[in-house]
C-alpha cells in the first residue's frame, strides 16, 4: 500500500534493495533519514557517491581500493607465493582479523550458481588465472563458504589450477571453536571426525 | 579495527547511524553499494537527497508532505473534530492501514523522555495546543506506544487539553489479537482484565 508521500516512497523502495532489508525495516530507515538534520542526511548521501567514484578494484586481487593496487598487495611484507581466493572482499577483513595469513588474495566477486545464471565468466577468473602464469604462486587457498555455491566453485578453480601444478588447498571442515556438539549438524560432525588431528 | 579504505569506512559509520543497524549490517550494506551499479547508487544517493528536500512537514499536523498540506489535511471527507495524537508519521500508516479512523491526526515527532533529555518544548506539543483553540476539535486520542514515554506523554497532554474542555481519551490496553494468553506478560493481563467488555 504505497500511501507515502512519493520521494518517500521511492527512497523506502531504495533501502528495500539491501538484501536482508525488508519492507518494514527499509520503511524505519527512511523515517530516520527524515528525521536526520538536513547535515547528516547530506552526509550520507555523500558518502554513498563517494564510496562508488572514489574506490574501484585493485589491479591485482580485485578488492576495493583507491589507488590502482590495494595495500595488501602493495605491501612488501606480504609473501607472494600463496593467493587466498575468496567470494568477496569482506571475506578478507574476516581472514585479516585472525592475524594468521600472511600471502596475498584474490576476490572472485560472487560464486558459480547455476540456479542464478552465474558462470565462471561472471567472476573474477580469468585474472586469477592470469595471476597464476608467473613462477612466484606456490599455493592457492580457497577460502569459499562451506555452502554448496561455495564448494562448486572451489571444486571448479582446483580442476584449473591444479594443472598449472600449483598446490591447490581448502580451509578445514569441523566444530566451530566455542560451539556445542549437540547443536552441530551431521554433516559438519562427520567432516570433524574425517579431518581428527592427533592429540 | 577500521581496516577498509577510507571511502568505505565512512559509508559503514553512516550506516551505523540508524538505529537497528549494527557495525555488520553497516558493513553488509555498505558492500552491497560497493556491488551496486553506479546508476543504482547514485538513484540511492538522489533518492535520500530527493526525500529531504522535497519534503518538509505539514503545516497542521506535522507529518511529511510535499504541499503546504497533507493529504489528510486537505480532505474533505475527514472528520475534522477528532484528532489522533501520534509519537512518529509512521504511526498514522500503521492506523491508517486499519481503515477504522476517519479523523485527523497529530505528530508529536517523539516521545517526552527525561532520560534523554527531550521535554515536551522539544516536540510539536505548541503546535497541537494550537490546533485545539478553535471550537471544533471535540476529541483528543492519545495514541503514543503504551510504553513509560508514551504514558508519560499521554498523561502530559492531556491534563493540558482537558481544561479546554476537549474529551481526551487513550488507545484501549489489552491482549494482541492472534496473541497467546501464555505468553501475556501479566501487566498486560491485569490491563486486559480491568478493561474487559460484556460479550
Amino acid at each position: 500500500m504505497p500511501n507515502h508521500v512519493e520521494p518517500l516512497e521511492n527512497l523506502i523502495d531504495q533501502f528495500a534493495r539491501f538484501p536482508g532489508v525488508g519492507r518494514k525495516g527499509a520503511t524505519r530507515m527512511a523515517y530516520e533519514v527524515m528525521a536526520m538534520s538536513n547535515e547528516q542526511a547530506m552526509e550520507l548521501a555523500k558518502a554513498i557517491e563517494h564510496a562508488k567514484t572514489g574506490l574501484h578494484r585493485c589491479r591485482l586481487c580485485q578488492d576495493y581500493t583507491e589507488g590502482e593496487l590495494c595495500k595488501i598487495c602493495l605491501s612488501s611484507k606480504r609473501d607472494r607465493s600463496c593467493i587466498c581466493v575468496v567470494e568477496s572482499p569482506r571475506d578478507i577483513q574476516s581472514i585479516e582479523r585472525t592475524h594468521e595469513y600472511n600471502g596475498l588474495y584474490h576476490v572472485l566477486h560472487g560464486l558459480i550458481s547455476p540456479m542464478d545464471g552465474i558462470g565462471a565468466d561472471q567472476l573474477c577468473v580469468k585474472e586469477l588465472l592470469a595471476r597464476l602464469n608467473s613462477d612466484i604462486v606456490k599455493e592457492v587457498i580457497m577460502a569459499t563458504s562451506p555452502t554448496v555455491e561455495g564448494e562448486a566453485t572451489a571444486m571448479y578453480l582446483a580442476k584449473l589450477i591444479k594443472p598449472l601444478g600449483i598446490k591447490t588447498t581448502r580451509l578445514a571442515y569441523g566444530l566451530p571453536v566455542g560451539s556445542s556438539l549437540e547443536y552441530a549438524d551431521e554433516t559438519t560432525i562427520y567432516r570433524a571426525m574425517q579431518g581428527r588431528g592427533e592429540l
